[in-house]
């Protein structure tokens, strides 16, 4: 275009003293190269594997995640992407929203994916005619075969797609939010729009709107209740429910150097072991038939060990001493894809109880976030200049000391030793308390951190609570619905 | 997030001295809401017609978008994304990259018609079970039955949804492209990034490539040649031509008010034209069974017809005089639009058939472009202050007066009038040459215009040309190819 636009007006930031150089680990290049080597021959297996394929890529999408970041963070610099690091003395300028970058890589993985994901099937069983009915009947005749632990079900392209629609349309929004700062009372119901391809297509093509019925409220009730009952709108709401939670959950629960891609990757661990859980068995025992849900796990693979990759590589340099800033983007794209995960796999239950550390955080938040506390701008962990260490940030009641019910709740969890309270000497009165952050729960029980320190603690506690659902999954849940679909 | 991004620097932009305000028409309130009722009508038609829900839809596009710009364009300016109307006197400052509210509300418009589009079909055709198995035989049926007028093929999902991601790709590199200003010739190539998800499908879905053989070639060679011949890889790399040119011969055919926006208009008015010789008929006729191609154009109506709501609207705020522009991102939209409407309704030559003038444009610009002949920063006319009119803008030869091919290209072009050369009276070597593109020849030869005059002349040879691709399409065509698929 002729016109200039105004984005060179930030030219020369990245020439702000205290600027971090994101420099380029460039004497990586033989190690790389081999990397590159093995995912190439992953890629191209001969058995045609898409599993295979998938690790190949993804070991490519972390290498080219690797180099992009630094390439790219100078120049979103310049654009207006930056933001300064609270948590260090100097407050360096770090590129902000570099999630972006990852959303591009992990896009552009899955879209070379679709062929690997098609090839063997299409190679051995069409005449490339293109014949559709002929696709899915044999598909169809295949997955009685059991065979399609190794030939992808043609019906799931729709919902392929469908997810990487959503995927972008919560990019886009992300940047969005990035670029013009929405209120993040709007912003809740972003997700919510970025869903909607997905929930479109299901509606037309799948429309599988029943859930399982716990066997223990047939007992209660004395009645026989039917295994499944059709939630129909309902379960469309819930997946609304799902895609809003998902990606605003991990976005409050962020702030220092490594949290957020930090607890990312941990929840991505834990849904492939998920899902290993049901492909595992199957390629080893060679069960025919397989199981049934086994297919919408691999889907869930394809979907995940991307993800993993550009995060691992992300995290590489969001970590302590962060080089990079990850983004509103960022968030809100992971939590998308775990929520698309979730629905599409049919596990969106199992899913939550892998953001356990999210929805606690949520709940201790939203006093804060509702208004019945005050809530200052920034809640992230405060720097002690002298220590180098965070310590909790806190909220003061300087003009109007906390009254009725904020007072009963805020004494009320000082008393549950959640929260840390100020108190004046003589009148008692509450002078300041702790935020209502995860983050500032830990530090008022641990006293000042360094930052890695405290992030380390944080994915700790993501860990031992993804531990925790992962055996809820498989020893409680089977009780409770009476049976497990595993 | 907690850390501040920078992109509030800009804060205060829209004051600067100049800028145009981009007042709302809140007084067409009445106005609009009437048009929303028949939007409303005609979306939820007592037929379940998807032609007359997309109508709807794209009504109710068109208002949306024309409230979006003026919503969004202070917010625009404010983070950056504006640019001088070099066309002005007071060279006033305007929100640019408005494309990207057009290309968000035309997606979510494709979005939100998904489900009209299989409505009908899903609510008589299955038990909502969402055995796919059903839906594709009996559509197949159904297309025996000749009803596809009515109900769209159910195969033709992955095509759509393909065709909603290389948009969105198209759309984010767009937006990168505005934010970065990428060298041209690295983004001549971003659009074959974007159109690979529907590339991908095409291969895994479909891979139909075989092409109708023009019925001469058999006569002169005095052999029998098939019908048709399978191109294989050379169709990709061929789509991959088509969706590179697209974008690129728009996004270089601008640079005043109106023309972007406006040429597009007059493009997809001629792609509905187009479509409705293959649609109407049928439905008029109710043709048993109807032509085959009628369920491709009916996905291309589908695919334009949001796509000239949301440019009128554009179309409204940057004619002249402009009070937003629409930026790269808008040309590179609307051209991978038009590409994919091309490819997927197998009428890419027809579609090359209505970008004549661009064609042109691209091909007389070559030399500059690829600098055989110098090219200046900018191209645009230059305006006159004293009459207000544009005239061409021109290459000066300053230090090294132009040589050998140069010299005779240019005099060349000189002599068959496309060209304005300034020489030294003296000598008679070239000081100085009107900018090789269409805008400057049609100045060079009617005189100074002002910006609209020229843009209403430039608009009215694209509807020349494409009232002239038409009749092309439907004359000579025939004769060439043997036979016509009408």
């Amino acid at each position: 275009m002729e016109k200039k636009t105004g984005n060179g007006i930030n030219k020369g930031l990245e020439l702000v003293p205290g600027t971090v150089p994101v420099e380029s680990s460039t004497s990586l290049t033989l190690q790389r190269l081999f990397f590159v080597g093995i995912a190439l021959g992953l890629l191209f297996n001969a058995q045609y594997d898409p599993l295979m394929a998938c690790a190949g890529l993804s070991i490519l999408a972390y290498i080219l995640t690797t180099i992009l970041i630094p390439a790219f963070g100078p120049a979103f610099v310049r654009v207006g992407f930056f933001g300064r690091d609270l948590g260090k003395k100097d407050r360096p300028i770090l590129p902000e929203t570099m999630g972006f970058v990852c959303a591009i890589v992990y896009l552009m993985t899955m879209f070379f994916f679709i062929p690997f994901l098609f090839y063997k099937y299409f190679v051995t069983e069409t005449s490339g005619s293109g014949n559709r009915e002929q696709f899915v009947d044999t598909s169809a005749q295949m997955i009685h075969k059991g065979r399609q632990l190794k030939l992808f079900p043609h019906s799931k392209l729709a919902e392929y797609l469908a997810a990487l629609l959503s995927s972008f349309s919560m990019l886009v929004l992300g940047v969005a939010d990035d670029l013009f700062d929405i209120r993040w009372r709007d912003k809740l119901f972003l997700p919510a729009i970025a869903i909607l391809p997905l929930v479109f297509v299901y509606y037309v093509d799948f429309g599988v709107t029943s859930v399982v019925v716990p066997s223990f409220l047939s007992k209660i009730s004395n009645t026989e209740l039917p295994m499944t009952i059709d939630l129909g709108i309902f379960y469309y709401i819930y997946m609304l429910a799902v895609a809003i939670f998902c990606p605003n959950s991990i976005n409050i629960f962020a702030g220092i150097n490594g949290l957020e891609a930090g607890q990312s990757f941990v929840i991505a661990i834990f849904l492939l072991i998920n899902d290993a859980f049901y492909i595992v068995p199957g390629r080893i025992l060679e069960l025919h038939p397989p199981h049934p849900a086994t297919e919408a796990h691999l889907l869930s693979v394809y979907m995940v060990l991307p993800m993993i990759a550009v995060t691992a590589a992300l995290l590489k340099f969001n970590w302590y001493p962060a080089r990079v800033f990850v983004g509103d983007t960022y968030c809100y794209f992971a939590g998308m894809v775990f929520a698309q995960v979730g629905i599409l796999g049919h596990f969106a239950k199992t899913l939550l109880l892998f953001l356990i550390p999210q929805v606690l955080n949520f709940i201790y938040s939203a006093p804060q976030l509702f208004g019945l506390v005050d809530c200052p701008r920034h809640r992230l962990p405060r720097l002690d200049p002298e220590t180098g260490l965070l310590e909790a940030s806190r909220v003061y009641f300087t003009e109007v000391p906390p009254k009725g019910l904020q007072a009963i709740l805020l004494s009320t969890l000082g008393k549950m030793k959640l929260l840390h309270l100020e108190r004046n000497p003589e009148t008692g009165t509450i002078l300041s308390a702790s935020n209502l952050t995860i983050i500032n729960l830990v530090l008022t029980w641990s006293g000042p951190l360094r930052e890695d320190k405290l992030a380390i603690v944080l994915l700790g506690i993501q860990t031992g609570f993804c531990t925790f659902g992962l055996a809820v999954r498989y020893t409680v849940a089977p009780l409770v619905f009476g049976r497990d679909n595993l």
